[in-house]
């Protein structure tokens, strides 16, 4: 998807950074479009890449696969590598909006909620703010979402760059932002909730009690080349699944 | 929103019914809506009715407040009340896509995380498909959801009863039932999801060891009527909230 | 475990009970004992019961199967229930020292942990400060534990009700309350832990981000005198598991 | 405390690890102690060592401050570099019973749970048979235990470990392994636990459903010889308490 901003859109991704200003970028069309029935889930391939061929190696930075977090981690190696090669660049994070601390190597595709059992794991318009804010103290100027990202999701990083950028996205106008739509309900303490330091310090629940917080996630350590990762052009037989729990019941004996 | 159904949309709701017809109802607007940038959250009344007149006392049921487990029991509670009196009515159920075990006596409104931070508990697809079966399998012939369901949810009612109904929804081409379309991915791990018990028996992770399971709701013990609960015209006020935040700290030292 | 108390003891509890002094039970002698190896974990009986006979109708109460919330919850009842029938007598409560929010109408006996996997849901010895001051607050005076209690929850009793008894237990010599003995620590924020508004507002973590906080008890809806409740003179066969496992099955797919 | 074995205690560590033996190690005492009223908690000092002086670095390992896996994980990374190095000598892991997986650089010190709130943290019987068995599969022969560990979990390492030793430690007669006692059981559901497969294969829950899985842990990255790490000789003052906060307040906000 392409970055939203009128004429400014015209410009080139490099030029819009070199000037200074914050680009929000939004690959997250995958799962929502799934979700919404627009797209077909099957050998889907959930990968971003920044769109401009020009942008070459001026912009460094990682998307897709882990949470804001641990995107964030990442860039924070990634820029202070930058500065031991003295070699400068933009930086960029488009993490998924799902929480992954459980994630190995492999990121999100590994656990065992990918991709359909995903839902407890949607991060918060407020978990967004939180992201938006880090990554620009950080010092990345191309922050962005993918798998997972919600419109709202986007509208909440432009909400919490609004000073910065110096102006608040069009979106805004069907919400007041922190919750301050809600301070003429009818119910006294949900009109409390209309402030940021209610939304900023809830620990939110999950509402499954009997379900665990993390999860071990399959982890064969094969990554791209390894010939078991070959598309199918059938179906899995049952015999080949046969052979795959054998490997399973191996590996979790270990 | 109407049920979908061709011409059968023609006839009311009673006349459906009465003929066997299973009846998938979807009120779930108002959260989805708010996400995607449609409505304004605010003084909003997140409520729904059957929006046929006609249908009178036929049809009891409830909708929205609670979680689909929730909401059975009390269809249960209802029906054998119905039997007990010896009245017959079609039954009705629309029940939240949000998990909310912890809910007191007023719903979802008075959990803290309402209407900001209910993420976490979002309903996966098999969740619904459980319900929607249970649901049937208790003589609830208008299934259906409110707020919270997005139109992957209401699909989901769909497949499940797609054998007592005769055919699949038209949104079911875009995607294979119980996760079958992932039987081509390039992992064989992934490949092996393509099948109903895995995602039958999958306990889910919330991806936020550091939040917990369950919330204690505000409980206010005040209905429709108090005093207390009448619509402000103006935005609270810091005087009113710190009125209010002395009696929840009264409240929660009980 | 006959309550502690000097020459006090020499008194009938009622008497006790009857100038006003709380009484301090200890029950919990089955599951200390078994980790320390003094007694046998088998087909044995965690029951308790106030030994003095002459007690008769005029102690009313609970013990056993179930924690203090749900224990006290238990007597408040109790309680209005006298006094609905203008009734007068002690109250007494002797909960597990387990949290069981999650028990069906059985008690820890049915919860999937019992008896050898309940070490996540002990109480601290805030948990059971709070427990004896709500017993208190409710009019309790007869006030112990019952199975899981070790003397550190005992003594926690004993301090939370010094003030009202008049005296701290012999076993407050050998620590402060509420963590004072904590205030010369080398480390500064583990000295800044040397106060009840510390511990009395921490939400501890469990540790085990793979496990649920709830479970779903066996619940068989079989009570005493039920013909399947007969003690067996010998070990489970094979077959009989077999049974066992085929009613479970039919059971949880209800 | 010296490790148990009749007349083979009279030889020195060493010769018996050279022979072969598999030596069982308790250092469990101060948590443990403090529970029963014997020890006074305070600025103590929870470090075992060795006992032996001959040992020398004929022996190396951990102990304290955290878990079984994150202790294991540890001595595997010793094993890698003493092999790498060619040099020889035995492995030795004395972790805690407590599950840290939320631990920093500082171990369990710097939980929030310390010392007082660590109780749902508390390893069962079988997560010690499973540690004992894989320090053992790890080459490690002196396998004991830290804070935390109360004589049944050091009786759970002795009984996973019977067929290497040869023996059942005497504290067996009180019970049988993997739950067996509960073979004659009035209740049927009760009698199926008793077995390997069902102790080894529970997910135990909490109990706790408001409190979350993991803590943030104090990190303030100080060790020992920072001036602030002095111990007091008096208690903390209210103006070290509020300079204390103030410090936590820029922490937590970084």
């Amino acid at each position: 998807m392409a970055p939203v901003g009128g004429k400014k859109a015209k410009r080139g991704i490099l030029e819009r950074l070199n000037s200074g200003e914050v680009v929000i970028g939004d690959g997250g069309f995958v799962f929502a479009l799934e979700k919404r029935g627009y797209v077909k889930a099957g050998p889907w391939t959930p990968e971003a890449a920044v769109e401009h061929p020009e942008a070459g190696a001026s912009i460094v930075g990682v998307n897709c696969h882990f949470d804001p977090t641990i995107s964030l981690q990442t860039v924070k190696l990634m820029k202070e590598g930058l500065e031991a090669a003295r070699l400068k660049a933009h930086l960029m994070s488009q993490p998924l909006a799902y929480h992954t601390p459980d994630c190995n190597k492999q990121g999100f595709i590994d656990l065992p909620e990918f991709p359909f059992g995903l839902e407890p794991r949607v991060t918060t318009r407020w978990d967004i703010q939180k992201y938006a804010r880090e990554a620009y103290n950080l010092g990345v100027r191309y922050i962005g979402g993918c798998c997972g990202f919600e419109p709202y999701h986007i509208r909440a990083i432009a909400e919490e760059l609004a000073p910065e950028r110096g102006f608040l996205p069009p979106a805004s106008e069907k919400h007041g932002s922190w919750g301050s739509g809600l301070d003429m309900h009818t119910k006294p303490w949900i009109r409390a909730r209309a402030r940021k330091e209610y939304w900023e310090n809830l620990r939110i629940a999950s509402g499954r009690p009997y379900n665990p917080s993390l999860s071990k996630p399959d982890a064969w350590g094969m990554t791209k080349g390894t010939s078991e990762l070959m598309q199918q052009k059938e179906a899995t037989t049952e015999q080949q699944l046969r052979e795959l729990f054998e490997k399973q019941k191996f590996k979790s004996a270990q």
